[in-house]
C-alpha cells in the first residue's frame, strides 16, 4: 500500500523541480489566455488542498492570507468570486517567493495532518488532490515552452532535448474485431469521475495504427498543399487556419529554406522521425482526411490501446467529450470538476512526454477544444473494415 | 411512384407560399448571422438546381445572372468566392421582384427537364436539390420570425398562432430495454448522408419521456433561481446567459408583471401547457440537471421514437453532431453537405411544427451550435435506470 | 423674404427626388454602421418636425405612430430609448409605402400649421428642421451611393455620371498676407450654433492652392509608394490601412490592368483630370505630407475662400473640431445638435457635388472621424511662408 | 553650463530610483495596453541611446544583444520591425537583472563618450536622449501606480503618500485681458519640436482658475448626478462611461460607506481637500460643463501660468494636439518622435507629481487620448468673459 504522506511529498516536489531551471520573470507572465502563468499553477495546487482539506480537516488551521483564495481559485464557482482567466498574467502579487512560502505553509500542514490517523473521506480527497496537482503539472510543463516558446529570444529550458522513446517507425495496422466491449475505469486505484460507469459498448471491426504519424509524415501533408485544400477540413477548422494564418504546427519555424521547431533544448532542424507533435484536433482530422483514414474514437482507442505503445503524445480521437451511461456530478465544488466542460471539447487519449509517472492509463479521458495544440498533441490514424 | 415533376412542383411553390404574407422589405434584412435574408433563401435553393443539374444536364440552359452564383452561393468551397454570411443582409440588390423572375426562370427550365426522360444522376440530384428546399423552409419560416419578432412593431406573420397537436400533457416515461439496437436509415427513399450507415449500437436500459416539456413546467425552472444556479450548467453555457443577459427563452417578455411571447399571431401570453420552444442546448441541458434527469441520446431517441408523438418541436439529445461508423463524405461539391459540419455541434431529433410535410422520419439528424435556439428547439427528458 | 411654406415644400420634395430612383430594397439596407437605410432618413428628418415642432404647436395634432419615435430617434438622448445605430439596417418594419404616409402626414400638418400666422420660435425651429433635412439629404446621397456601390450588381443610380463644374485644372497658389481676421458667421439667415460666434483670429502669412487635387495627381503619390512610406503617415492612419488593407481611394477598383471608379452611372475608368473624392483625412494628411506641404487651416480656408471656387468636394482642413470662442450649447435636445460630437474629428469646409443649393456658405463646419471617407472627401493644399 | 556627464548620470540613475522598492515580478506585467512592464521602461531607454548615439558616434562599440532592439523599439518604424505594444508584457525574458546589465553596459560606454569632446550633434542626441528619460520616468511612475493600484493585494509603493504643496483651496480666477500672445518656447535650452515654431496668436479675453479642482469638488458632482446626465458630456464620452461602468475617477473604491482611493501608500480615505487626479478628458470636460464653465485652450494656459502655481497635476485642456504654424517634423526616426500623434488626442499643460526635476516648463505641451486617466490627470477651469 502506497504511503500517502510519501506521495504526496514526491508529487509536490515534483512541481517544484519543474520550475527549477525558470528565472522569475518566467513565473508571471501568461502570453494567451489558456496558458497561465507557473506561479498561479503553483498557488492554485496548494490553494486546492488548503480550501478542500486543511480548512475542514485540520484542527488549528490558518489560511495563509485571505486574499489568495480570490487569486488562486480557478474556476469553481461555488467558492465565490475568482480573478479572471485572462487576467492572471496582469498580476505581480503575490510574488513567486511568496507562492512558494504558500506552498510550503500548506506542505507543513498537510505533513502534519497525514502523520495522524486520517478519514477516509480526507484520503479521498488529498488522493484527488494530488492527482489535481499531477494534471497541473503537465498543464506547468506545456504552459512553460509556450511561454518560452514564444519569446523573441528563444530561451532553452533544459539542455537536452525531450527524450522519446525512439520506437521503430511503423506503418502496421492493428485489426480489432467487431463486438462487445467494456469500457472505462474498472480497478481499485484512482480514477477521476469521467471514467466512470465502467459500460459495454459494441463496436464494429475497425484497424488502428500502431505508430504515431512523424513529422515526416505530417510534412508530406503539408507539401501536398494540405492546409490550402478545404476538401480535407471542417468548416470552422478552415475559418481558423485562414483567421490564424496557419501553414503549420506550432512551434515550427521555416528559416533559410528548411523547417526548424522550437524544443526544450531551444531552436533546432526538425527531426522527421520523431512523432509530430502540437496540432489542433483539426489539422489532426484534416490529415486522416488527406489519408483517407479517420481517428480512431476513444472507445476504439482504450480496446485496442494494449496492443500498440503510448505514452509521448495525446492523441486527439474522434470523440465528442461526453458523459459515459449514468455519470453523475458529484454534489458541491468538487462536482466542477469534469461535468461542466462536457460540451464542445474533443477527447484526447494517452498521455504525452510531460506526463507524470504513473498518471496514465488506458481509460484516463483528457479533453481540449479542437483548436487548441500547446499540448503535446498528436494523431494516430483508424480505419474502417468494409 | 412519386411523380417528380409534381413533387418539385408542390415544393418550389411551398416556398413561395411561406412568403405570401411579407412585405417587399422583410425579404431583405438579417438581423443575426444565423439568420439569413427570406429573398436570399428564395435565389439559394434556385441556385442549387442551377448550378448542380441545369447547367450539366440541360442543352443550351443558359444562366440566369452570372453575379447570381457570387450572392447565392452559401458555403460550398468547391465552387468559388462567396458572399460571406455576415454580408447576406447589406445586399439590396438582386430585388425581390428579380429573385422572383430567377426561380421562375429555373422553374421553366426544370419543368422542361423533367418532362424528358432523365437519368438516374438527375434524378438523384433533383430530390437532393427537393430536400436541400425542404430544409431552407424550415429555415426561412423561423428567420422570418425572427425578423419580425425582434422587430420593435412586432408584426404578426398569420392571424391564426401556431397550430399545435393538443397533445395531452403527460409526466409518463417509456421504459427501454437494453440491448442491441439498429440506427440509420434502412428504407428506399430519400435521406441525407449523415444518416448512413445503419449499424448497430449496444444501449443500456433507459426511461423517457412520452410528452415535451412545457412552457410551465420552464417556468418553475426560472422561478427556482435556474438561471442563477451554476450548479446546473455547463461553464460555457453560464458564460453565455452571463454575456448575453439570458433569463428567458428566446421570445419571452416581461410585460405588466407577467410572461407573453412573441409568436406568429404577435406578442399574447404565455400559454403554460403549450411545448416549450427556443431554448439553447445550454437550457436544455441545465433544465434536465435541475430535475435530476438527462437529456436523450441520439440513439435512444430513435430507438423510442416510435412509442411516443413526435415532430412539433426539435429535440434537443446529448449527442454531439459525429459521422456515424462507415461514413464517406462524397466527392466534390455535394461532399460538402454534411461532413464539415460534424464539429462543435449537438443533434437534435424529431421535426418542428414549421417541418414541410413528408420531410421526417426517425433517423433525421438536424444539429446546431449548442448556444442556438432561433429554431423551434424543446426538451425531452431521459433518465438512466439503476 | 422668402416664403416659408414654399420652403418646406421645396427642400421636402428634394428629399424625395433623391430617392426617386431607388428600388424599395435599396431603402431598408445598412452595409456599415456609418450608413443609415434611406428610409430612416426619410423617416427621421420627419420624426424632427413631429417631435420638435407639431407635437408642441398644433393645436389637436396626433402622432402618427407612438413607436415611431423609438425608431427614427438618432440620438437626442433627452427624448428617451432609440434605435442604436447598428440596428437600423435590421428592421424591415415600417415599410418604405409607410414611412411615405408618415412623411405625407407630417407634411399634411406642417401645410397648415404653416398656413397660419406663426411664432418666432416656430419659425427658427422650422428653418431648423428643414437645414436638418439638408444635412440628411447630403447624407442620403453619400449613403445610396455606398449601399449601391457596395453592392456587387453594381446597380447605377442615375444614366449619367455626376456633373462637374469643369474648373480647369491649376497649380496656382493665392497668397494671404498676415494679419487679424474675422472667423464665423454674421449675415442675417440661418447658420448652425458651431459657426458662433464670429471672433477675431491672428493668421500668420500661408499660401492655399486654387484648385483641388485631382486624381491623376493622386495617383502619382499612390505610384510613387504613398500608402508603403510611414513617414507620410499619422501613426493612428498607418494602423488604418494596414488592418483594413487599403492601398486606394474609396470606390477604385483595379481592373483588367488599370483603374477604375464607382460612380453613379457604374464602374468606369478613372478620370485622371477630375477632383479626387472619398479620401480619409489620414489619406489627405499624408498626401499633403508627400507633397511637403499640410492641409489648411479651417481659419485659413474661411479667409480665403473668397479667392477660389469650391463646392465640389468637401475638403478636410488641418483643424480639429472644437468650439468657437463663446460657444455655448442650447438648453435641451436642440442643445445636442453640435457640442457633443466635439472630439474626435476633424472640420471639413465647402461642400459637395450632392450638398443641396443653398446650404453652403464660407463659414458652415462639417465633421467626420479621420477615418471616414464615404463623404465626397477630396485635398485642397496649403503652404508656409517663411 | 551643465556638464552633460554628470547630468546624464544623474536622469539615468533616477530612472533606477523609481523602481527601487519594486520585486521583481513588478517590473514584467503590463494590466492594460497603455501600460508598459516598467523593464521595459528601463531597456528602452537604454535603446535610444544604443541606437541614435553609441552605435554611430562611439568607436569600437558593440551591441549588447542584437535582439534587443526588436524588443525595446517603441515605436519607430524606420528602425525596423518591433514588439506590439499589447506583447510586452507576455515577455519573461531578457530578465531584470539582464536589463540592468544592459543599462549599465550603456552606461558605461556613454560615460566613455562624454568624457571625451563631443559634437554638438553628439550632444544635442545626449540631451534628447535624457529628455526622452525623464518623459519615461513619468510613465514608469504612473505605470508602477497602475500595476500595484490594479493588484488585489493593493501593495503599497513608498510608506508616505504622495506630497503635495498644500496649496490652499482657492475658488479665485484671474482675468486676462484680450491681445496679441506669444506662444512656444523662446529660450536657449532644450524643448521638443511640437513647442516649436513661436507664433503669435490673438486671445479673446478670458478668466482662468488660481487653482485645481479638489477630490471634494469632483464629489459634488458625482453626487449631483452627473455621471448621469448626458447634457454634460460628449457623446464618445457617454458611450465610454457606459461601456466601461464608469462612474468615479480612476483608483476610488468605495468602501464600508465611504470614498477611498489607492495611493502609493496603498487604499486610503479620499482627502477632499487634495486636488483631484485621474480623470479623463471626458470626465474634466463634463464636470467643467456641470460648473458652466470650460477648459482652458492650451494658449490661455501658457499665456496665464505665471500667475498661478502649476506642477502637481497635468491639466486637460480644450485643445487637439495640432501641429503650430510652421511645425517641420525632423528627417528620419527623430522625426516620428511628435509629428505623427498629432490626431485624436487633445493637449495638457503643466506637470505633474511625478514629473521629473527640470522637466517642466510653459510651454510643454503632453498629449492623450481623451479616455486615458492613468496619469496624474487634473482639471482648471476656465470662463468667458462677455
Amino acid at each position: 500500500m502506497i504511503d500517502l504522506k510519501d506521495k504526496y511529498r514526491s508529487v509536490r516536489e515534483r512541481s517544484e523541480d519543474i520550475c527549477a531551471t525558470l528565472k522569475t520573470e518566467d513565473y508571471v507572465v501568461q502570453p494567451v489566455v489558456d496558458v497561465s502563468p507557473p506561479k498561479w499553477h503553483l498557488g492554485h495546487t496548494s490553494w486546492f488542498f488548503e480550501t478542500f482539506i486543511l480548512q475542514h480537516h485540520l484542527t488549528g488551521y490558518s489560511i495563509f492570507n485571505p486574499s489568495y483564495p480570490f487569486v488562486f481559485n480557478s474556476y469553481y464557482e461555488s467558492l465565490g468570486a475568482r480573478v479572471i482567466r485572462t487576467n492572471r498574467g496582469n498580476l505581480s502579487r503575490p510574488t513567486v517567493e511568496e507562492v512558494y512560502e504558500y506552498r510550503h505553509h500548506v506542505d507543513a500542514a498537510m505533513d502534519h495532518l497525514l502523520s495522524q490517523p486520517i478519514s477516509e473521506e480526507v484520503r479521498k480527497l488529498a488522493i484527488l488532490g494530488l492527482n489535481h496537482e499531477e494534471q497541473h503539472q503537465e498543464l506547468l510543463a506545456t504552459d512553460i515552452k509556450y511561454i518560452l516558446g514564444h519569446n523573441p529570444l528563444f530561451p532553452t529550458y533544459t539542455e537536452i532535448a525531450n527524450p522519446l522513446s525512439g520506437e521503430i517507425f511503423t506503418e502496421e495496422f492493428i485489426t480489432i474485431k467487431d463486438g462487445m466491449y467494456d469500457i472505462g475505469y474498472d480497478s481499485e486505484g484512482f480514477c477521476f469521475d469521467n471514467e466512470l460507469n465502467r459500460h459495454t459498448v459494441f463496436l464494429p471491426a475497425f484497424k488502428i495504427a500502431k505508430g504515431l504519424i512523424t513529422n515526416g509524415q505530417y510534412l508530406e501533408f503539408m507539401k501536398d498543399g494540405g492546409y490550402q485544400k478545404h476538401e480535407y477540413w471542417h468548416a470552422e477548422g478552415l475559418d481558423w487556419i485562414k483567421t490564424n494564418h496557419i501553414n503549420s504546427p506550432l512551434y515550427w519555424h521555416w528559416i533559410n529554406g528548411r523547417w526548424h521547431y522550437y524544443s526544450s533544448a531551444g531552436v533546432q532542424p526538425l527531426k522527421l522521425d520523431e512523432p509530430l507533435a502540437h496540432v489542433s484536433y483539426y489539422e489532426a482530422s484534416a490529415f486522416a482526411a488527406w489519408k483517407g483514414m479517420r481517428l480512431p474514437t476513444e472507445f476504439e482507442w482504450e480496446v485496442a490501446s494494449s496492443r500498440f505503445t503510448w505514452g509521448e503524445r495525446w492523441e486527439w480521437t474522434g470523440s465528442a467529450y461526453l458523459p459515459y451511461p449514468g455519470y453523475v456530478r458529484a454534489a458541491g465544488a468538487i462536482g466542477e470538476y469534469n461535468g461542466k466542460f462536457m460540451v464542445n471539447q474533443m477527447v484526447l487519449r494517452g498521455a504525452s512526454i510531460v506526463t507524470p509517472p504513473e498518471h496514465s492509463r488506458p481509460s484516463y479521458r483528457n479533453f481540449f477544444h479542437p483548436h487548441l495544440r500547446w499540448q503535446h498533441t498528436g494523431i494516430r490514424l483508424a480505419q474502417n473494415i468494409n
